[in-house]
């Protein structure tokens, strides 16, 4: 009965190293290397170690941090979706729901209904914790376009309205790091690295 | 004054991403691509979250979680150590203390306090937590191998009574995936992708 369980939890250990491969837009700080999922996801995971108290509602750690390091295992099966794409939903797509309930669905049943509840409660984004995961997945993205000349913005013409539009949901989360964010953002634009 | 911690707290965000950098001798499953620190420490923070249950020692998977997601940072300036190299010590090393040091010092004090006790306590591998991440940081490469058709036991030829030598953390952790991993090497070793 036991190992039947860890048979379940090793074949999903086994599947989701496919993150590992899933490339998105963004470059790694100071870099024209693309970052991958799971880099990304480690990254966010220390973010809301450091920055945990930075959230205006405090905020459960342990389910910040189960959010962030699960947040885009759906990719998998959908591909990466840049936060700025246009012709593409990002959130609370049919797409995203069939993977994960394909990938989540190969643990026991606990916990696959646990993460995957964990997931959609990240991609409604009302709970503090949610509000929380989502500045730092913003966060993340804008600190290396700023290390990167610009980055993304540059690369795909992204203006500072654009960036301001979807910064905004840190200001939801973060008093304090939304002050940081909106200072660097107009920095990025005095400096020329970002679109007016 | 809160804004002097963010200051700090972002610095610490960019130097780790050099993480992603630090190549492991082991390969992602079923791959030639050499899997990288950051990779394998988001990779060991799933393990937990689904794997905790078989800890013989109840453990709070929040200090497990942050354990595995830093144990590897010191690396950024140490580079990674090889499990089978004999030539170099593992833990506790004065190299490796001055690197916590200097990366988890860029943080705020009561962080770096807490992050640099948080991976003396995982080097010294004596709470039921720290024996639980070491057992993930065991099983993950193990798993690896054994989807590369020996991967680094081939390439370094490393024998059986090595490879159970390094494994046995496992046992005083967790019996049921101790179980499970004696099993696959002794599998291993028939197959011939290990040598007796």
């Amino acid at each position: 009965m036991q190992s039947e369980r860890l048979f379940k939890q090793i074949e999903f250990i086994r599947e989701i190293d496919k993150l590992k491969y899933i490339r998105r837009k963004t470059k790694l700080f100071n870099s024209d290397r693309n970052e991958n999922d799971a880099e990304h996801s480690w990254h966010l995971a220390l973010m809301a170690m450091v920055l945990a108290e930075h959230a205006d509602d405090s905020v459960d750690l342990l389910k910040v941090l189960k959010m962030v390091l699960i947040h885009d295992i759906v990719e998998i099966d959908t591909g990466d979706i840049f936060l700025h794409d246009t012709t593409r939903n990002h959130t609370n797509t049919e797409e995203e729901l069939a993977a994960a309930k394909r990938i989540f669905g190969l643990l026991p049943d606990n916990l696959a209904r646990e993460l995957t509840e964990t997931w959609m409660e990240f991609e409604a984004g009302e709970t503090p914790e949610a509000k929380f995961a989502k500045t730092l997945d913003r966060l993340e993205p804008l600190l290396q376009n700023m290390s990167n000349n610009g980055g993304t913005w540059a690369e795909f013409d992204i203006t500072h309205g654009k960036v301001m539009e979807k910064a905004k949901i840190i200001k939801y989360s973060s008093a304090v790091i939304w002050q940081y964010t909106e200072t660097r953002i107009r920095e990025s634009v005095a400096k020329g690295i970002l679109k007016a």
